[in-house]
């Protein structure tokens, strides 16, 4: 009997993957759903949000499921994972990279004033505006896990006085740590751009509501690399239409694709992407997915799994 | 007799200006054209490019002249300053500092595929494009002086290959070096983002142009960070409508203000910005004016002296 992987994902992104995982192992027996084959033949399922959970419990030997991003928030809702199979997530450098890049350029374009440069290039209007200080502009970063304390790391690099904060205590070079809700509030109310790359959980969803936006600087920026689902999008708007909020880079929503009559595709003040802030690149993540099905075919503890108990 | 300061701007940066070098040394005595007093009372003339150079001929003890940027090529035409003087530039890191983050500012946008997002929000569309990868983008700096180094340095750190040019040999750690016309040339074939922060002397004028954007890879981009007069916009234009050069991002214009009917305002594929990638900061150089007014009472020779002959 041939021990095979599954794959399921939208067509072109398959054949990608299957490129790619047997450049890294040519031996390897590749399935791509809906073609499963026999049943008891799938030993590692690599998958994505559009797979349903429930399908994966016709596998009888399935060892290893593989979710093929670093959010993991789709697998703790119902009906989830077959119970006592091991779950990895990928943590790509890439993956990091593209988070730290798409978050800086967010930072750079509300520090260097580049909504106000657009709007003049559209104007005609030829206007110096104050010169922008770096050491003056306060960055805080919630969530320091791999992609938070990357982009802290870019981001106070840069020279930028950066916080973060997280739930237990951590420490990052450069960066101010703040954890706990005490801590929350004291790094909202010292960020001019608040940024969050948290994993969503019960405890992180609806974090950036009233409440936490009331509580950053008079015309504070807003950048969201994490999940939609952070963000109370009718407190964001209102925030961002009185002004005490300037602007809000957002790569994320609720539901995705944004609908069309959403208010923020034509909100003058924010600035959106389509969930591609970060996107995985097989030939960059297929290693990890090779070495996690050698792993498990040796009966060793995988890499990169998914902690249920902490939601990330 | 009491030795006096000139200052000569516009008025709101004279006061600011006027502040700032108080705050280092308060004994300084400042006078603010066209308010000079005694002409013989005139030792130091801190000025920008709206001083004509003929009025500083008026000053019999004028031992220092200060321009307020990094550029000098305004004292390059005639009537020049008074010969014999000599003239020092800003070199500041707040100014190197700002210069670096426009520059990345405008890596990222270009990188991350912003102006496609940029039409598609305006258009409602949500669709992912290609991933972008960082080590696959090459970047080209023209110039390594104190601002294309430092620029450089900053690009190469985020992960970019970085190559840089230079007239003469120069070593910048972490990036790849060409110099001369066949480095010029050799340079540009690499660039999938050209980067010019050079001096404009006779030698620099009108280097971008429909030859050098030619050697450029298809669907490349151009950031110009420093003289309008570097860039033959006729061929930058071409070069932008018929495709091969995907988008360019430009602080620099000749003349400035840029009239309100040239085509860069309304160029889908044109960023402008109105001179202001790099704003002086009187705080931040007001140290540096102080300790050359300091050196030239003591016959001492003044810092970041202007050399004529190399034109920066």
């Amino acid at each position: 009997m041939s021990m095979a992987i599954l794959l399921s994902m939208k067509p072109h992104l398959m054949e990608h993957w299957r490129h790619a995982l047997l450049a890294v192992d040519p031996t390897l027996e590749i399935r791509m759903f809906p073609e499963s084959g026999p049943p008891e033949e799938i030993e590692v399922a690599v998958c994505w949000t559009s797979h349903d959970m429930n399908e994966l419990r016709r596998y009888p030997k399935l060892k290893l499921i593989v979710s093929m991003g670093a959010g993991v928030d789709h697998l703790l809702r119902p009906p989830g994972p077959p119970p006592g199979i091991p779950v990895a997530r990928l943590v790509d450098t890439m993956l990091t990279t593209q988070m730290g890049e798409w978050v800086l350029l967010n930072v750079l374009r509300f520090h260097r004033q580049d909504l106000e440069y657009r709007a003049q290039q559209r104007d005609r209007v030829w206007e110096e505006l104050e010169a922008p200080v770096t050491a003056a502009r306060r960055v805080g970063i919630l969530g320091l896990g791999e992609l938070g304390s990357h982009a802290a790391k870019l981001i106070a690099g840069i020279g930028f006085p950066v916080g973060g904060w997280s739930r237990r205590p951590k420490t990052v070079p450069g960066v101010e740590s703040f954890h706990g809700q005490d801590g929350l509030d004291a790094l909202a109310r010292r960020s001019d751009i608040l940024v969050c790359l948290l994993p969503l959980t019960p405890e992180t969803r609806g974090v950036i509501d009233a409440r936490l936006l009331a509580l950053l600087p008079r015309g504070a920026f807003v950048i969201n690399g994490a999940r939609g689902g952070h963000v109370v999008d009718a407190d964001l708007l209102a925030a961002l239409d009185q002004g005490h909020v300037a602007g809000a880079a957002l790569d994320v929503f609720q539901p995705e694709p944004l609908p069309a009559e959403h208010a923020y595709w034509t909100h003058p003040r924010v600035v959106m992407t389509p969930h591609a802030a970060s996107i995985t690149i097989p030939e960059s993540a297929a290693p990890q997915v090779v070495e996690n099905i050698r792993r498990v075919r040796e009966g060793r503890v995988p890499i990169n799994l998914v902690d249920f108990a902490a939601g990330y």
